[in-house]
């Protein structure tokens, strides 16, 4: 009974440390949920920023174009593997929206995302240039927003 | 009455127009207001892998915590332009807990904000290094935030 009872013991204190470390590994991937929303946040606003102008809804200024250009290019270009964490797709964490594609076709989904650094990049140049030299750096930084929610974002939760 | 009606028009066009103007206004604000929030959420997010580390709660792994460095560093240089706008403290735009110091003693904050921006530069190359360098390294981040929420974020909404 003793031994029985040690057994039943160590049982429940390994089912206590599994549930510990899955309550932490599930609370990891659901920080970096948040993360992707904050960092995607982040892209719309700059990005945001700079097509008002390129729309003329707002002043074109060469000082705040070059921040928010800036900004987008700060946070595109961010690590992405703490972001992009197995696991972590939509329907796997709550409020995801990852498609498991960014995991099974992980090449295809960098290239995406170097698609927005590269534009993002350009943009830093252009916008402190003029205004067409802004619009004319809205479209590829536009375009790999598209592609990239088409291709590895799944739809409204 | 016809000059009347017209003055009226007029009248209202320009009320119409200054209602757009000032609701674009708070738009904008309401928008740095958000990003603000978003970019806080990415340097906590970013601090807290450090941190987990840093207090034996995560594995150190120098790639995750270079990562995480390097985006913390990125998250704080960002241009801070569009994201102070004068006029989204506490109280004036819903959310913002921006105390008006940040805008009256905008050298003090400019200091408390790069006080960070230099954490987070030594923190890059500390991450990598070892635990010990980490752990030595998370003081000076650690205390830029407090010192700055302390000084330049009013209470809790």
């Amino acid at each position: 009974m003793r031994l029985f009872g040690l057994t039943l013991t160590t049982l429940a204190a390994t089912a206590v440390a599994f549930t510990a470390l899955a309550d932490g590994h599930t609370k990891a991937l659901e920080g970096a949920v948040q993360a992707r929303k904050a960092s995607m946040s982040t892209i719309g606003y700059h990005t945001g920023l700079l097509g008002a102008m390129a729309k003329g809804e707002a002043p074109y200024d060469a000082a705040i174009a070059t921040a928010a250009a800036e900004n987008l290019a700060a946070a595109a270009s961010m690590n992405r593997i703490v972001f992009w964490i197995e696991g972590s797709e939509q329907g796997a964490i709550e409020g995801s929206r990852a498609k498991p594609e960014i995991w099974s076709d992980a090449a295809g989904f960098e290239e995406s995302a170097m698609a927005l650094e590269t534009a993002a990049a350009a943009m830093v140049t252009a916008a402190g240039t003029d205004l067409e030299s802004l619009r004319a750096a809205m479209g590829p930084v536009g375009k790999s927003c598209g592609d990239c929610h088409k291709a590895y974002r799944g739809p409204r939760n």
